[in-house]
């Protein structure tokens, strides 16, 4: 059944109201219609089924048939904290991450990140984001849409590590430890942050601040992965380990 | 250090000779000169340091000063057998399964494939995915390039499956039984084929020719993953159990 999200406040008791871009999908491109059931979602962990009752151009209007149990979050929270990659890259991150679990994504300007962050372009980039975590979800059957934070310097992070139970950082100067071996010493942590280098990798300064602050540097293995590639791959194993890929 | 693939026999004793595309790399993308060195690999898992030591417009002469152990090869060999996806979704599936450990790579053509195979473009597509794995292997410093398969149909896929120890479907309509569940009670396999449908994803009728073709179907847990990143995390997975992702 089709799935949209709405922001919580669209859902008043039995009543739902789905506006913007949506009500063209439901109307024109699945040219749905009264009692058409569909799945409404608030983004912050609730679903139902709803059956629509009015259709008009700006708003569809549905009534709560039933909640339903939510079950497609995992348990374990993954922030993915990324250093800004080159060119629509962080768009495939976005997209691919929320896919696989990631709760939360930081865009981060690293020493290495060949672009900089720009602060003009960052409200639109922010929106472009969300845009493609809000459809990455609703593909996925997520039941809550990933956020994804303001631009932030290494150091900024560093300072907010406060709120995860374990930060990692996968290093290929790491030739010892594996993500593996961390995972099965940290028991069930609830929120986990994983620190990925931008194309250039992380910086000696950088991986020494992220110790100072906490973090653990880990291998994903002899295989050198893409910046895209490696916070996606370390959020699908992160998943495995904790019984969040299926058993 | 730089990394190039040469055919096996273009390694002959101490004499090692490049040629093709990695000439102009070589000597005008990065300006190499004699006595530089770089990494050459056969392909079928030797690496040997090279010392350059004739660069000419067509080709480029090196001695060998050392082998070098290979490490960088997954025990477990894994075949990602990928219904044919839409547009240029295959050449990411090639670029990110070389970089997390995929050794083969097989176009299926499936019921709900919305491309169908085409016999005409086969060489061309198939050189583009082996160029493709190329160098994605030289860039994640693997010592072996996947390879890529002749499409086929799904009916002889399944007529293929006697050198596998394990072959998985992640399925929607499986439930119960997980990808890590199946890999905890299969010990060590030397071979996994991991099947992914195609958009629509895998026919009924597929599923349950697989099935007794003695293939097994497991959810992936309950986020839906689009068919070009679910072989990606079910390989990444396969890595993790096996003690291939860092420990």
């Amino acid at each position: 059944m089709q799935r949209y999200f709405v922001e919580p406040e669209a859902i008043q008791q039995e009543t739902v109201t789905i506006t913007g871009d949506d009500v063209k999908h439901i109307t024109r491109v699945l040219r749905m219609e009264a009692e058409d059931e569909v799945i409404v979602c608030d983004g912050v962990g609730h679903a139902y089924r709803v059956e629509l009752t009015e259709l008009g151009s700006e708003q569809v209007a549905g009534r709560i048939i039933e909640k339903l149990d939510t079950t497609s979050e995992a348990r374990v929270k993954i922030t993915l904290a990324q250093g800004l990659p080159k060119g629509d890259k962080m768009d495939l991150i976005v997209q691919k991450g929320t896919e696989v679990g990631v709760s939360r994504f930081l865009p981060v300007e690293m020493s290495r990140c060949i672009v900089q962050y720009d602060q003009k372009k960052e409200q639109k980039r922010r929106e472009r984001w969300q845009k493609i975590a809000k459809e990455a979800a609703e593909q996925a059957h997520r039941t809550m849409i990933p956020s994804v934070g303001i631009g932030m310097t290494f150091k900024q992070l560093l300072n907010n590590l406060d709120g995860f139970d374990l930060v990692i950082v996968p290093y290929e100067g790491e030739k010892a430890r594996g993500l593996r071996d961390v995972l099965q010493e940290h028991g069930q942590p609830e929120h986990i942050c994983v620190v990925i280098g931008p194309e250039g990798g992380i910086a000696d300064g950088e991986i020494e601040a992220a110790l100072a602050a906490g973090a653990i540097p880990v291998t994903l293995g002899s295989r050198i992965m893409r910046t895209e590639t490696a916070g996606l791959v370390a959020a699908a194993c992160i998943c495995y380990q904790f019984g969040e890929m299926g058993g």
